[in-house]
């Protein structure tokens, strides 16, 4: 496995006497202990977790909040362009930006199994805490738990976070309308082939990445340059496909897209076509769609192109009618098609 | 397994046709929607939830929130008095009403192992619900996974909690004075001996239940009648020795508490002697410990005894003088000794 730039000589714990996790690491006595000050404290240092407290205590301002959770189960753990430290991280912080909410804390929930390499919890560890850093939030109350071996699989992660939402901004389904132009914020699909290739050891002329990022910094920048943002969505599991049926059906919205404009790099394109994959139904770790004003969708081009995360944004399609629920892809052959979820399972434990 | 009133009659997935969970109830696509919507959604209904959004939005006062989490992996997943649904509601509320939290919302994330019963889904989602209503919590936002067979076991929960502390409220290890009383909710252990029982088919006389319980109501009517409390703390792994050995370390004090005037059920008591267990370093689902001004220990005595949760309660101990920070156990024939965290593993998968 690739090294990360962690050296097992940092990790905190002492690996040649506990070269992997025991059950007693989450039984609540001294070697959980051991693990938690040393390795999680230690690393996530602020001062919600210092207090010591069985939650994390903080002040707010009269307003909005957004609270989230999700489960990363990603296999394998580690990957070309992140691992699952990192998506941990970045898959909530998106979460809550696309809620329109300003990324505040984080609750980390670990779940390990007996016998996870000490070495390897380190490296998840350290890259969760680069992750909180890049994105700007802190991971503020944690539990771990231990289970025997053969009854979990290395280590599954949650993450809870919870964001603050500024004055003025409105994010959701309800808001979106007729004529909204439809963005996407850059090309599709990297982040499942490049799991499914560590997966597989399959190899491609490029070293394909996932494209697990932060995206609040990106989202925050529209707002800040005056977007009328109605409604985002990142895309995850299911793909670009499924975040469009789901808003389609909760804004009772038709929504008409180009699969001309839909931006999908070459690597991905190929292995598509091999593999017999589409991409519009392909996992993303750092994409969105947002539904913007239609005279405000060259300002948020704009804007996105100055983030790393919204490279290769392009505008994909227009809001239409109410009732008319349903998502119409116009295909690059000029033939119209109806989008629907996928049924049945493209790709488990992607996230 | 006991049925615990809900027949499979009621469950919203029709089970003759999918009578497990499969890979593809985690997938993004349609049957992950279906479950969703059909089974937590129909069943956690609150208008948090019916955003369909990314995240939960909810207004705040200005004022001190806190926000937790805790996995739940407990073995095995029905035991009496409680299954992993109702622990997963209980434990995380609890984590907030120690910390002077009123709960607000939880989330649930859920891990389940392809070919996991659907039935004993919703019996697990059915009871969760019942207890976040009795907790007065809302289940506000979510997220599933489903892994391969043999990569989990059954079902995990994570259950990620925010609450609102009232103004006033102070609670934590660094309000611990010399002189404070310490109060302890209820008998210790059976929660631990119960798991232990249904794990490996004990029996006792009398049907040993967990004390598996929402705490928040008791704490804060010490709050409302006026208890001057400083430091709480649910006993959960590692039990009353542990919980207070980290808040003796945590506050710099001393604490000496008194054997006898801790209450423990004769058949907790009789299995701990034969399996050589000690009452003292028992997982308990549904009990605390309060630091009160010594003058305030009578009227919280008074207080936690209207609560079922609070049968039982007793004064333990006092806390001694700062920098002195070790436990000390009056035992029951008159001798003191030293309590320290246990070192390995006492019950694995006891939450």
């Amino acid at each position: 496995m690739a090294d990360n730039g962690i050296a097992a000589a940092t990790c905190p714990i002492p690996i040649s006497k506990y070269p992997q996790v025991m059950l007693a690491h989450g039984g609540g006595g001294k070697l959980m202990h051991q693990l938690i000050e040393g390795m999680f404290v230690s690393s996530f240092e602020n001062p919600m977790l210092s207090r010591r407290h069985d939650g994390a205590v903080f002040d707010v301002d009269r307003g909005r909040m957004a609270f989230t959770t999700d489960s990363y189960v990603v296999n394998p753990i580690f990957f070309p362009g992140g691992d699952i430290g990192s998506l941990a991280v970045n898959g909530t912080v998106n979460d809550l930006a696309v809620c329109g909410a300003r990324p505040l804390c984080l609750s980390t929930g670990f779940i390990i199994e007996e016998g996870f390499g000490m070495e390897d919890l380190w490296r998840v560890v350290s890259s969760m805490k680069r992750a909180a850093d890049a994105a700007g939030v802190v991971l503020a109350t944690g539990d771990t738990k231990v289970v025997d071996r053969g009854k979990g699989d290395g280590i599954f992660i949650n993450t809870a976070g919870v964001g603050v939402i500024p004055d003025g901004i409105d994010i959701g389904p309800h808001r979106i309308g007729e004529g909204d132009a439809v963005i996407l914020s850059g090309d599709l699909g990297r982040h499942g082939i490049a799991i499914m290739a560590a997966r597989e050891g399959l190899e491609f002329e490029t070293t394909l990445e996932s494209d697990c990022a932060p995206l609040a910094d990106a989202i925050f920048a529209m707002f800040d340059r005056g977007v009328r943002v109605n409604c985002m969505r990142d895309l995850t599991r299911g793909g670009l496909a499924s975040a469009l049926v789901e808003l389609s059906e909760a804004s009772g919205h038709a929504i008409r897209i180009s699969e001309s404009a839909i931006n999908v790099e070459e690597d991905v394109r190929g292995a598509c076509e091999i593999l017999g994959f589409d991409p519009m139904y392909l996992a993303n770790e750092g994409r969105f769609i947002a539904f913007v004003n239609a005279e405000d969708a060259d300002l948020a081009l704009d804007v996105l192109s100055g983030f790393e995360a919204g490279n290769g944004a392009s505008l994909i399609g227009r809001v239409g009618k109410n009732p008319d629920a349903r998502v119409v892809l116009e295909s690059s052959i000029g033939a119209d098609r109806i989008v629907d979820m996928f049924s049945g399972e493209q790709l488990p434990r992607i996230c």
